[in-house]
């Protein structure tokens, strides 16, 4: 949950670290862009800021952007009927970013988890991505990521995006945000 | 048909109008920046050059490049067995670019094809797109566009890429590039 006034703000920085990046947006989509925090209500360390480009019944874009340390947390998109769900492909613009999937634990890790989440974050091979650096994300694996100290700017393609269906490893979690 | 010369100062032009946007690519990215000139041998006016981030059996995404006034021609993107062909949504992030699809045909266009090649342009309905607009080109849909007076950088979201199909208008026109 978070106020109008969080809203309005987390949306004018999000717009600063587009710019950064060098990214222009329509006073349309200035308008629309999106702030999650994921139900917890603790915007700064755990959140996300987006504007979808587009999203259709086949392919979806969008950019992405995480305040200095903010973290998207665990989650994994599930297949849906035929769809064996969402494929991600993260391209770092600006800034930097870890990102945690399954495989080897890294045993130094950039990122530290939103205090008081721990236990809900249990992917731990780390992929540190830096301006023109990408990774590529398989339908139905877990992953999350952290911004580093400058925050960053994040490229999405991918396949179509059904948030509503995203599964999070904190069950206390809620994808859609509410605003009061 | 180009030659290794014309290869690299075109990629090394492309690198400087990506540059211009903002946008970063890795060093082994830049190595690989793809340079169309659609079989014509005339890059300054029909060519396009492409770096693709990635391309797997389910979503693409790209950056074009044109230089001033190049042009990349009229072609569709057809169905490929269970495939109703790729979908693409073109978003400019630096310069101008004048998308041309099916539709009433605007009166008095900001493109003119390449000389000599007029009757293989069909297609007249003038979309102009500026940074941070974006249009979506249903599968198997006519389409050329052309860059403004100071070139174009523009973003390509879309279905899996299979460019080895492409239809062109123009029956010269082969999509393959030949490196001497």
């Amino acid at each position: 949950m978070i106020t109008k006034q969080q809203l309005m703000e987390a949306r004018q920085r999000a717009l600063e670290y587009l710019s950064r990046a060098g990214i222009v947006l329509t006073p349309e989509e200035q308008e629309r862009i999106e702030v999650a925090d994921f139900g917890l209500g603790d915007l700064e360390h755990t959140g996300l800021e987006l504007i979808t480009y587009v999203n259709t019944s086949r392919c979806c874009a969008k950019e992405l952007v995480l305040f200095p340390r903010q973290t998207c947390p665990e989650h994994r998109h599930p297949p849906i009927g035929s769809d064996p769900g969402k494929e991600e492909t993260f391209r770092c613009r600006w800034g930097e970013v870890y990102l945690y999937v399954p495989g080897e634990p890294t045993p130094q890790p950039h990122a530290m988890p939103p205090k008081g989440r721990e236990p809900h974050y249990t992917v731990w091979h780390e992929i540190v991505l830096r301006p023109g650096e990408q990774y590529t994300i398989p339908p139905n694996t877990l992953h999350w990521f952290q911004a580093g100290e400058e925050g960053a700017v994040v490229s999405e393609f991918s396949t179509t995006s059904r948030d509503e269906f995203d599964i999070f490893t904190d069950p206390q979690i809620e994808r859609i945000t509410r605003v009061v």
